[in-house]
């Protein structure tokens, strides 16, 4: 574990963020049955180029062999490590509108390593609930339960004008990351882990790419 | 709207990308019972270069007055066009898993302009079920439900391992846009857009920096 643990901070984001896709496509290839694929294959499934991928892979501490390619479980055992999907992390939803109750449902998450142990809101009214299982409470109680549960991750889907205030309050109780799906642009102090999800800004670029795909026909 | 559809091809797509923070801001300034809105404070409130608003809201043809700035209200407008949140945009889930499921709950989505008309899976027990009132449907019905209903927005959220397949099976039935939730990089024709949203790619970025902010302690 030492010596992947001292890599593991080394990769760099753009490398990180195309490990999924190995990860899915090896994971799609041990279920066909293969037991290695080279960098070539994966590159053309991706339509990445081959070297990039034998790159990224080798900052994870994977090598091929030659003429055989990388062992498919390892590289599955390798990437999953690397991308935490592996552990249990523990984490709160602040804002349990439509997006949030939709997260909470999602079981799908925890295949990923995101462990989602209750709701927030502001709504009275909500205290007491569970969806999915998982309790729901006031926003009164977060930083006492954030404590003691020791919980680091927050996902924020709150309305955008609660959007500040709510991730102060998830800072000052005690959270260390906050997934944003709101698209706010939230300030924080420097040592807190901002990830932005906007899927709404995805969203206006399929329609804007759609309505000048139309229009050009 | 004849000059506003000529310009809106002309966003370049980080512009796009910005422009559902400061339609977010504007909307809070409004709540807030502001009326205008200086390019200076919309830099602050959101970490822009202030040069970098007046340059993206110059693109979607707004201009603000000097010492007063932009009104809110023509902002909020003209932004939601460029956007396309005001139109209505039909789409269809493929694959009513945990986050197929989500999203067909999601009715925030619907005040963004996605309107889900109907989810497909591939199991026939699903088949007539109804989820947030929505019908689904077996996939076999994907080609003629997409032509009768002119859906060109799908909504990728099947397995890893069938994502290629059902993208094909998307595209023959008519859709000329995917939204693309899976970890799978899919290969689709040019003319096809493809917005990737890789929601796990996220979550790993979220763990790897905690778990290297964590270790520097």
């Amino acid at each position: 574990m030492g010596e992947q643990s001292i890599l593991r901070e080394r990769i760099p984001e753009p490398a990180l963020r195309r490990l999924p896709w190995y990860l899915a496509y090896a994971k799609l290839a041990q279920r066909n049955g293969e037991l290695s694929l080279s960098s070539t294959r994966i590159a053309k499934a991706l339509a990445i180029e081959s070297s990039q991928v034998a790159k990224d892979l080798s900052a994870v501490n994977v090598s091929g062999k030659t003429r055989v390619g990388y062992d498919v479980g390892t590289l599955i055992e390798v990437l999953e490590f690397f991308l935490g999907f592996g552990d249990v992390h523990n984490a709160f939803v602040c804002g349990v509108g439509n997006l949030g109750a939709s997260l909470i449902q999602d079981n799908g998450l925890r295949n990923y390593g995101l462990n989602i142990i209750a709701g927030f809101d502001v709504k009275y009214e909500m205290e007491g609930m569970r969806i999915n299982q998982i309790p729901i409470h006031h926003m009164d109680r977060f930083a006492e339960l954030c404590r003691k549960t020791r919980t680091e991750i927050g996902i924020l889907t709150v309305p955008v004008e609660s959007a500040q205030t709510t991730a102060e309050l998830m800072i000052e109780g005690g959270i260390r990351a906050i997934w944003n799906f709101t698209p706010f642009r939230i300030c924080v102090p420097e040592d807190i882990i901002v990830q932005n999800t906007s899927i709404y800004s995805h969203l206006a670029l399929i329609f804007n790419r759609l309505s000048l795909a139309n229009k050009r026909e």
